[in-house]
């Protein structure tokens, strides 16, 4: 939570720039918050107030220009430049990570891999050499890295976060099912793929209890 | 949100289960809500609020006994029991997923994999031999499939969702990257990559912001 907006806003804002690069593909001009509100399953009402916490955008009665808008989001969500990442782990799901197109798409451009295997240090994923973990507070700062994706076992996880955080970074992807211990100003964002099935597994079995 | 239930809570409960099998790891016995709050990073008073809204459990000044209470939070989340789970998309995140060891362990067992890559259907992983989309209206009542991991590409998305759910499947854990329009009786677990990396961009450029 960042300025006392919450989470879903975050979520919702993420909706309404992939609706308005689809309205630009399509032509652009102008779009209505009504527009934006059916592809992001919200509110005409939800749509104006997520995007008032930023400034004033639109003119009553003629809506949002596309592309202006547009561009106002990425700026808000700060991706309208190129961040620069490490992945630590170089496992299944660490790989799967590197290989998914949308992130270099996006502008997260991985620049560092590290694993404690030492099978796997030195030897090479795409044009990135594999580091051990020790080269860890050497390589970050050199290539820059602010943001680090955690796909470590959870027994790795913290000693991982914490070093990670001591040599600069300034937000963590964090797929190890632990609650990271990292100062506030870092913000971790945990995905947690067994809490994402407990929580469909929660709204059936509560749903058939209602009935 | 089941029966005005926040995800948040929710997602406070998956971790008050993951700390009571510490407890209960650790000799079980009693624990204080005090205790709870700590693993969970929350506060004594919200453990308490979010187990209230499914009961009464402990008593003053005594705490919860770990393992009714270990064994009552299962049930609030449904994962005393086996999900039988279907995954639709076997590129790289399906098979990270597949080989996820913690998705079997917690009760969610993958019983058949679809693909529409020809070079796929009728290849194995593990035991499952991968089925083509057309099967998906045969096997998934066959095998009594509950729940769907959807990690195909998003223009194939919706259309496996509806047809899922038309076969009577109960929840969706969606990794494709759009909105799925199901009826509201099927929950639906977004789990969006790049939304997750640009809400740790928007955190930090933000908080730039404010300094």
């Amino acid at each position: 939570v960042t300025r006392g907006i919450p989470e879903s806003t975050v979520r919702r804002l993420s909706h309404y720039l992939r609706s308005l690069e689809e309205f630009e593909r399509e032509g652009g001009g102008t779009v209505a918050s009504e527009e934006l509100a059916v592809r992001g399953q919200t509110t005409a009402a939800q749509v104006r107030k997520d995007l008032s916490h930023f400034g004033s955008f639109g003119k009553r009665g003629l809506g949002y220009q596309v592309d202006e808008l547009r561009v106002s989001l990425q700026q808000i969500l700060g991706v309208d430049r190129i961040w620069r990442v490490a992945l630590i782990g170089a496992g299944r799901i660490g790989l799967a990570l590197f290989e998914y197109p949308a992130f270099k798409s996006r502008g997260y451009e991985c620049v560092a891999i590290f694993d404690a295997d030492p099978e796997k240090i030195g030897t090479t994923w795409g044009d990135l050499v594999i580091s051990g973990p020790d080269e860890l507070e050497s390589v970050i700062p050199d290539l820059m890295v602010e943001l680090v994706i955690l796909a470590v076992p959870a027994s790795a996880a913290q000693e991982m976060a914490s070093r990670a955080v001591d040599v600069g970074i300034k937000g963590i992807l964090n797929f190890a099912p632990i609650r990271l211990d990292v100062p506030s100003s870092v913000p971790v964002e945990d995905v947690n793929l067994v809490m994402e099935l407990e929580a469909l597994s929660f709204a059936i079995t509560q749903s058939g209890r209602d009935e």
